[in-house]
């Protein structure tokens, strides 16, 4: 049988240990480090093997998987810790901004960096089911591929290590918009005695467009040009303003549907009335003056 | 061969020409009126009768569809037409209280009312592909559902008027939020060089996950429970703090997800920070005294 290549966790949250159940389930020789060391009692019972403190973590093996609570946790962690010839994937969860600076000051110290994004729950880690999403040089992604395919399918994104995160952010700018606009659709109809289990198949059939809608906006992006065909943005501006009244005289919140309404009367007011709806981006990429003037690099990232 | 019931058309806009065109196409005898005569023409080269006057239109059919621009018009098409044992359907686009009040003028003036929303667009209109949801009494719909056949499949909601329209801007709330969280994604990665095309495929994975997810947050709003199990409002909270800072950081209007991440902020403070995404329905159903302030009942439907 092949000898598996060996592999340290550092960080043992829910999914630092999902992880090295995962590398331990395909037969990894697996070190693992965690700043409170009873969290791994249950993985060295499974054969794991303890590291008394990062430094000695990393040294274990040639490869180290780090997934702690964010970058500030890593330096922390990493601070002191001799780094020549060790390889790092940063599965730590931040902003591309983080990510390339983490990059930088891990590389700095002599490791070499591929930062990723781990796309699923932790009830999912593993061959079949897992996807991260991986950036940073490919030569290292390339070389540990076998490895990482024990944490689920990889999608190697380029070298800049930010752009994992970036996909990743762009993924969940979508989900929680849907979660929410579900939300407050529910919130809408249950005030008229709907109760949203009735209203979710109706939801699901909207769901069925949005992949073709996102290709067709896509391909406006990309070309600039945003042709109002079956539908413009007045017309779509007219719906959003009855989503708006019917949310108000209902006292549910109108700030979501009031939001997508702005963004498309400030199209409508330079001019773009007669445009389809992905002339919205137009506005999304210039914000109002009050938001740029309120916008401190990380800001909000609480 | 059976004969078809005699059907008038009013209002013969985009949508008002698609619903002659489907009814003509299923054999039935089809009255058309528009203000603008001359958008009748096509139809009545392909074998539509046109009407001089809305009264003698309404008159030439037990069945009448509405489709003008806003029920304002309704109303102005409508006024002084004896209306006494016609049935009218109408298709017309507003909210639920645009709908109830516009069946209880017309139901006043002695027709039988059922209020609908086309759910497809106009080229699937049509008995395979087309879809309108109807609210109002059920006798009417049955009464005609061979008729409302020609367009579409036909839902009825109920015999609350408003009911179709509820639905239909629910359904449009889901909608626009999700093309608004795309253009919003589309702007972020573009930033730094990637094309919305190469994004897209990475947006309908988000997707393919919606409607267990819908079906998950349904069971909690209808519950009132909210537990947070491998996700929590804190965790949310901090994936969304980093979309604004990513947002920021590339100067794109931050107030997408920034209102997402205020709403799950809120629900942190209100002490659910170990809740899942599901308790933001509270907040969304109790809007800050700001947006309750500013709140006539139809501000924003322009």
């Amino acid at each position: 049988m092949e000898q598996k290549e060996a592999v340290t966790v550092l960080g043992l949250g829910a999914m630092g240990t999902a992880l090295a159940r995962a590398l331990l389930a395909a037969g990894h020789p697996v070190t693992v480090w965690n700043r409170t060391p009873a969290r791994a009692d249950a993985l060295v019972a499974d054969g794991a093997r303890p590291a008394p403190d990062p430094a000695s973590a990393v040294a274990a093996s040639a490869l180290t998987i780090v997934c702690l609570l964010d970058d500030d946790a890593v330096r922390a962690v990493l601070d002191g810790v001799d780094l020549a010839g060790a390889t790092l994937v940063n599965l730590t969860s931040g902003t591309p901004e983080h990510a390339r600076a983490t990059a930088a000051w891990l590389s700095d110290r002599g490791a070499e960096v591929l930062a990723g994004t781990i796309m699923v729950p932790t009830p999912l880690v593993g061959p079949e089911e897992g996807l991260v999403l991986y950036s940073g040089p490919a030569t290292v992604h390339d070389r540990h591929r076998t490895t990482l395919a024990a944490l689920g399918r990889t999608d190697h994104l380029g070298d800049d290590p930010g752009r994992a995160a970036l996909f990743d952010l762009g993924m969940l700018d979508v989900f929680f918009a849907g979660l929410a606009s579900f939300l407050h659709a529910a919130a809408v109809v249950g005030r008229d005695g709907v109760p949203a289990a009735e209203f979710v198949r109706y939801a699901e059939e909207v769901v069925a467009i949005l992949p073709a809608t996102f290709r067709g906006l896509a391909e406006d992006v990309d070309a600039g040009t945003h042709p109002g065909e079956e539908d413009n943005l007045v017309m779509d501006a007219t719906a959003l303003g009855h989503i708006v009244a019917t949310s108000r005289a209902r006292g549910v919140d109108p700030a979501l549907p009031e939001l997508v309404h702005r963004l498309a009367r400030r199209a409508i007011d330079r001019g773009h009335g007669a445009d389809g709806f992905s002339r919205v981006v137009d506005e999304i990429r210039s914000p109002r003056p009050r938001d740029a003037a309120a916008a401190p690099a990380d800001a909000g990232a609480r």
